[in-house]
């Protein structure tokens, strides 16, 4: 069963759409299931849709020659995923996206969303609030990445995604802060 | 003596203004000088301003209780550069925006921005186009330093500042991609 309803309220904290902006919005979403451990986006895929999560939790990751993973960013509800870079560039998908938990997500056709961008100029607005407050949080993370121990980057990372903690492995949290499974046990312990 | 001229063309690579609106948008910049050494913005400041670079080169960084500085940005001519946030949640500067070279800049004033916004709303869409490859730009980043070997980091980092090895120290450098200087200059001999 649709349900659109956590995204227009989401996006109504940004701008005011009246009942048939928020039709023609509509029309442009699918809604997608992802049973935990299947993908929503694979290496080579062509990516046409940025995806809003409703329910569960997804990871976003590269895997190297060698096999081994790096987890680029975690989405739970009210959170958005894709392979960005992908997507703009008109490129083969780079990334694995993942569920963690079964999930549910909408995914916005970019296609479609350039033409509503021109019919309905407050969908700029948004994306330019949105896309602002993505980047602004991501240098953050650089900068506490360039400069923070790791026992206050997990902190920042426990109060970015609140909760996240009980719901990811600890390993999958280390591969995110980049250190090893003990090294994140040890500050744990010392933390709590 | 003004010049808006590369700032005008640059954003007319995105969208097509009006000469009325050209001359609304620079009614709210104004040009700085920042000679070589002296700061744009310093740690404490509040920061209403974004900056596009007509001259120079900056760097901005942030020195932690130690006294060690972590470069967290570098930008030359066409890119842009403040304490993003600081501006965006009306927070003190916790950056330094340095000129290494003597530089010019153009600020524009966010809160007159806010109004531009809603007066000519092809605005939105350049500074949604803006931020959007910026939040692509330093996710390639955060990915890179996550699974990239240093060597290929530092071919990375001239791509995306061309001819700026020339320009700034190797120190400098190495201490945006979080080596030692000593490591960066192995690589660039083995390299080269």
């Amino acid at each position: 069963m649709k349900n659109n309803g956590p995204l227009l309220d989401y996006i109504s904290k940004y701008i005011q759409l009246t009942q048939i902006e928020k039709e023609e919005f509509v029309s442009i979403l699918t809604q997608t299931s992802v049973p935990r451990r299947s993908y929503l986006v694979k290496p080579g895929d062509t990516v046409n849709h940025i995806y809003y999560v409703l329910k569960g939790c997804l990871k976003a990751y590269y895997q190297d020659e060698m096999g081994n993973k790096h987890i680029l960013q975690f989405a739970v509800e009210d959170w958005w995923i894709t392979d960005f870079d992908a997507m703009h560039h008109k490129a083969p998908a780079a990334l694995y996206i993942e569920a963690i938990e079964d999930s549910s997500v909408i995914g916005i056709d970019m296609r479609s969303l350039e033409i509503l961008f021109v019919r309905i100029p407050k969908f700029e607005r948004f994306f330019r609030i949105l896309y602002t407050k993505a980047f602004i949080a991501l240098r953050k993370r650089v900068m506490s990445s360039l400069q923070k121990s790791c026992a206050d980057r997990y902190l920042e990372f426990c109060g970015k995604y609140p909760g996240i903690e009980k719901r990811v492995t600890n390993y999958h949290i280390a591969n995110y802060l980049g250190v090893t499974a003990e090294s994140l046990s040890r500050i744990r312990k010392e933390l709590f």
